[in-house]
C-alpha cells in the first residue's frame, strides 16, 4: 500500500448503489478494500456480481465475510418462507418498512466493516445507502449514519487512541436513483455487471417485479439511458 | 412466551461476567434468550460453557450465531499467530489496550443481538461488560454502551416505528470483579461452569497466566471465596 494513498473500506453488495459508491470512492483517490457479506441472503448470486464489480472498478482487494443472519431470520431476504413483495413495473412502491427489511443489517455490516478498517489502518468507510428513492429502511437514513460514526470513534482502539478519526461516507444518501445512475455512468460503472434484484435466478437474471427491480428500472427509464439489466422474462 | 414476562436478549460468552449478567437479568424477571458467537475465537471451548450456563440459569432459549471475525484478524484471540500476553499471577496487568482486543467485537455482537431482539419482539439487551477490573477495551465503557443504545433506536424498524424503545443493560459496568462474584454467588451462579481463560485447553482448563485468568483469580482471592476454576497446572 502506498503511503500516499488513503485506504478505505467500501461495502459492496454487487448492486447498483454500492457499485456507484465504489466508483466515487476511487474517484476521490481512495485505495478501496471492498467488503461483501455472505449472510444467508436469498440473492446470494449478488456475491458474484460484487466480485466482478470490485475487479472492474480497480479495488485493491475484495473480501467476503460470512455472518449467519439466516439464524436470526425475520426478513423475506433471509427466510425463504417469507415471500418477497411483488408489483407491476409501473405500480408505486408500498409505503412503510417492507418485509425485505433485514433486522439490524446495516448496523451489523458497518460493524464488520469497522473491524476490518481498524485492522487495515483505514479511517474511511463507504456505503451505498440512499434515502430518496429507497425502500423505507431505517438504517439508510442520515441520522443512522451519523450515530454509527459517533459509535465507531468510541468503540475502537484506533478511535480512542486517536490514530484514526473514523468517517462513514454515504455519498449517495441525498441523491435520486436517476442521479446515481448518471454519476455512475460518468465514472465508467458498467451496470450490466450489477444485480439489484431480491430474487434473481442462479445466473443473476432479475425478476423485474420486486421493489428493488422496480426502483431500478424506473430510474433507467427516467434517466433516459438504456437499462442493461438482464430480466428473466426476456430470456 | 407469556405475555406477562418481558423477553430479553442476553449476550453470553460463557465467562464469569456474562454468566452473572444472565443471573441478574433473570432475577429482574426477564425471559432470557441467550446468544453466543462462534467467531473464530481461540477459546472456542467457551461455547460449551455458555450452553451449560444458559441451561443452569434457566434461559428460555440459547442460540449460537456464526460470524467469521477470523477473516478480519488483528487480535490474539482471532489470529493464532499473535501470542496471548502472559504474566505471573500476582503481576499487574499491563496498561493500555492489549493485543487481545478484537476490533469492533462488541459492536458486531451487539448489532447481531439487536437483530435478534427485533425479531423476538424484545426491547432489552444485556451484556456483561465492565470497566473497573477490565482489560482496557474501548467497547466496555459506559459511553460506548450509551452510543450503541442511541444507534439501536435509529437503526431498526421497531425503534423507528416506536414498537420498542431499546435499552442496553450493562449491569456490571461499574462493579468491581469482587462485587460481581459476590453478586453472582448470591444469585446461584456456579462459576465452575464458566470459562474466562483466553487460551483454555480443549477441556476448558485455564492457563492461569493470561490477563483474563489473572483478573479472575485475583478477584476470587480478594472476595475470600473458593476459586472453582480448573487450572491446567493443577491436573
Amino acid at each position: 500500500m502506498s503511503s500516499q494513498v488513503k485506504p478505505a473500506v467500501v461495502l459492496l453488495s454487487g448492486g447498483l448503489d454500492s457499485a456507484t459508491t465504489l466508483a466515487i470512492a476511487r474517484n476521490e483517490g481512495f485505495l478501496c478494500h471492498t467488503l461483501s457479506f455472505d449472510y444467508g441472503q436469498r440473492h446470494r448470486v449478488e456475491l458474484s456480481a460484487a466480485e466482478r464489480v470490485a475487479k472492474a472498478l480497480g479495488a485493491a482487494e475484495h473480501r467476503v465475510i460470512r455472518v449467519d443472519l439466516g439464524s436470526i431470520g425475520g426478513s423475506a431476504l433471509t427466510d425463504s418462507s417469507i415471500a418477497v413483495p411483488e408489483g407491476a413495473p409501473a405500480a408505486p412502491i408500498a409505503a412503510g418498512i417492507p418485509v425485505t427489511y433485514v433486522p439490524a443489517r446495516n448496523t451489523v455490516f458497518l460493524s464488520l466493516g469497522l473491524g476490518l478498517a481498524e485492522v487495515l489502518g483505514a479511517a474511511d468507510l463507504f456505503l451505498g445507502v440512499n434515502f430518496i428513492d429507497y425502500s423505507g429502511y431505517p438504517d439508510c437514513r442520515p441520522e443512522f449514519i451519523e450515530a454509527f460514526e459517533r459509535l465507531a470513534n468510541l468503540a475502537t482502539k484506533a478511535g480512542v487512541e486517536g490514530s484514526a478519526r473514523f468517517s462513514v461516507h454515504a455519498p449517495l444518501i441525498r441523491m435520486t436513483k436517476v442521479d446515481i445512475i448518471l454519476r455512475g455512468l460518468e465514472l465508467g460503472v458498467d451496470y450490466a455487471m450489477t444485480v439489484s434484484c431480491y430474487q434473481p435466478d442462479e445466473m443473476g437474471a432479475a425478476c423485474g417485479r420486486c421493489d428493488s427491480c422496480r426502483l431500478r428500472a424506473a430510474a433507467f427509464i427516467q434517466a433516459g439511458v438504456p437499462d442493461p439489466t438482464c430480466y428473466r422474462t426476456w430470456r
